[in-house]
């Protein structure tokens, strides 16, 4: 089996990244459109990121140093282009960040030459993940994201320890990096800035875990502030979004993109799981908070927002979708970039009236059988009675 | 990006319900034939239960209560009509029940106008789901179903406690509901009417949990009577078939279709589960009981009748296949309902000769790997002597 020349990889990724991306004409459900492929994969990692070029130092053109995954993306439109900040996962395990950016929201996109050079300033970190991208009002681009330790305490050799990373920047390549954010919780994941100042302050959504409340795994999506972000500390956090048994959300729940601004309210897209004799399943949910409060939620759709279809269910971690990044257009149009199965990287898109008319107008979720069957007959009969009204 | 209309949705629906379901030639193991699609999906269900259908009301034409799965259904011939009364999952993740029939066993399965309205006379139950329809002497069909609760005694915020739930009815439209079974076990999942009067008593197959008998997640599966039906307790419940280590019901097992009568006993197909890297497989086994005595186990084939296979492999809950419902034709066609993956329901078709053929004729397990090397070889010799013969 002979080898690939580097110039014939170079060829399969550029058709890979002129690959064009229609719309899956097989899905509808009027709120969204799922796009036929994936926007990142590993297959768009350039090979010059995997492979030493050189044939006299690598003569059979074998990949140095693999990757293993694309996928969880913060996002932005910046300058023209939508930018994508991806985890990228080597085929070490190991996380990090690199900006891959299109023209159009839904195909094209190509990593810049270098992944994010993270300043290194905490020395246990291991690992990095899932950045949320905010555009806030100071000026600067936040970065907030995963910074993962070993669990030096624990027994367990997988223990890791979690909390939420700061970083900022006006470009997405040369990145500030500013201390960790500090709780109460003992733990923190899934972390988002708001874009806006709360009453002067800096305002997160959180995840406190362990040691806060004793709620399994995660006690919630909860909101707080804090006075300065060079070194931001959360005095109290407050949970706005209880997970809730039989729901979506039952086993854990966590806040996704950063929220989206509406004449309605500001509108999360977060994700939920449950427990099942296949491990978790992760899905998509939506929700609105006040404009003058964005801890005062407004609007709670019941069931998910876009769950795992077909091949999004098979993965790494299989039957999981995740988004921590979305892109509101000034035109209104709103592109959801999800994540299947820890695997690769996908889009959604909507626009702002689609998503308002989901938002507030599906019924919140009844919570037993009994109840939903009462509401679906609900519509069901005023569907009949309407279809009958039209002859 | 236009809406659709609700007619065309209308549309797309009607030519799923049209669509001829041929037998999947690719699959062969003379037991029995699979069928190449679904007989239910989520597809399945009428876009009157999903969207409103008024355009003033719903503009963008969105689906305001989705629908998440349609899967493990019982099942009973009844006016011309094969039944299924199917579990239908919400966006929500509650269950209720549905009744879709069609003329063919195979094809053509339409949902009623309505979901079943169960009457809801358990205060805390959450979630209904698996119904098994028994067609018994007394002259009701019967339904026994798992009916749901939080289990408020315990921290774990998604911990249930299942029962069984009892409801009858003449035409699977109206339903009377008696009060849950009651037996010394906490908890009873898979629970099964059978059919006839057993020394002039209502007989029942049941899956005892914790608190009854200190095996894990399930005692195996028993068997109970009692007086009345209106009242239902069971004083006494006999392990019938025990799970069993290193056999495809070592994690758990349960009853799963209502026994089908054959002139050699009666046959059971239940379920079996055992634990792997990728949590829980679930597949389907066979067993026959004596005529006179449904309790006593006569016959018990070795292995699994059928696993998860391809495509089933895949869904909201993977490597599973369930059936709690199969219907006996007078001429002797019998067709097993099972679902995949907690997703969609199948077809495979049989016939009483083949299925009595199957669980009388397949050797036992005989539990341990050198004993089935032996087991294998004394086939294989046998058959090269044979086709020797043969020359």
């Amino acid at each position: 089996m002979p080898g690939k020349s580097f110039s014939s990889l170079m060829d399969t990724y550029e058709r890979l990244i002129a690959r064009t991306n229609p719309v899956n004409e097989r899905f509808h459900n009027g709120i969204f459109e799922r796009y036929a492929c994936p926007v990142l994969t590993r297959e768009h990692i350039p090979p010059f990121w995997m492979y030493d070029a050189d044939p006299a130092a690598n003569p059979f053109m074998m990949q140095r140093l693999g990757v293993n995954a694309v996928f969880n993306s913060g996002a932005i439109f910046l300058n023209g282009k939508y930018c994508l900040v991806a985890r990228v996962e080597g085929a070490d395990r190991k996380s990090f960040f690199a900006v891959a950016e299109s023209t159009s929201p839904t195909e094209g996109f190509r990593f810049r030459d270098h992944p994010i050079v993270l300043p290194d300033t905490e020395p246990d970190e291991v690992n990095v993940y899932d950045m949320r991208l905010t555009q806030h009002e100071d000026g600067w681009i936040y970065g907030i994201f995963c910074s993962e330790c070993r669990d030096q305490s624990s027994g367990d050799l997988s223990a890791a320890v979690t909390g939420a990373g700061i970083a900022r920047t006006k470009d997405l390549t040369a990145w500030e990096r500013l201390p960790n954010l500090r709780t109460r919780s003992g733990q923190q994941r899934n972390a988002v800035l708001h874009p806006r100042f709360v009453g002067g302050r800096y305002a997160f959504y959180t995840r406190p875990m362990d040691g806060f409340i004793q709620a399994g795994s995660g006690g919630g999506i909860g909101f707080g502030l804090c006075d300065e972000i060079g070194n931001a500390v959360i005095k109290d956090e407050t949970i706005i979004r209880p997970r809730c048994y039989h729901t979506v959300s039952e086993s854990k729940n966590g806040e996704g993109t950063v929220p989206i601004l509406t004449d309605r309210g500001w509108i999360h897209i977060a994700h939920g799981v449950c427990s099942t004799a296949a491990r978790l399943r992760y899905v998509l949910y939506a929700f609105a908070t006040a404009l003058e409060d964005p801890s005062r939620v407004i609007a709670q759709p019941g069931g998910m927002l876009l769950g795992p279809l077909g091949r999004e269910r098979v993965g790494d971690v299989g039957n999981v979708v995740f988004t921590n990044g979305a892109i509101a257009c000034g035109d209104g149009r709103i592109f959801i970039y999800y994540a299947s199965s820890d695997t690769r990287l996908h889009v959604a898109g909507t626009d702002v009236k689609r998503l308002c008319d989901y938002v507030f107008n599906t019924p919140e979720d009844p919570l037993r059988s009994a109840d939903c069957v009462r509401q679906r007959i609900t519509l069901i009969d005023g569907n009949l009675r309407f279809l009958r009204s039209q002859g």
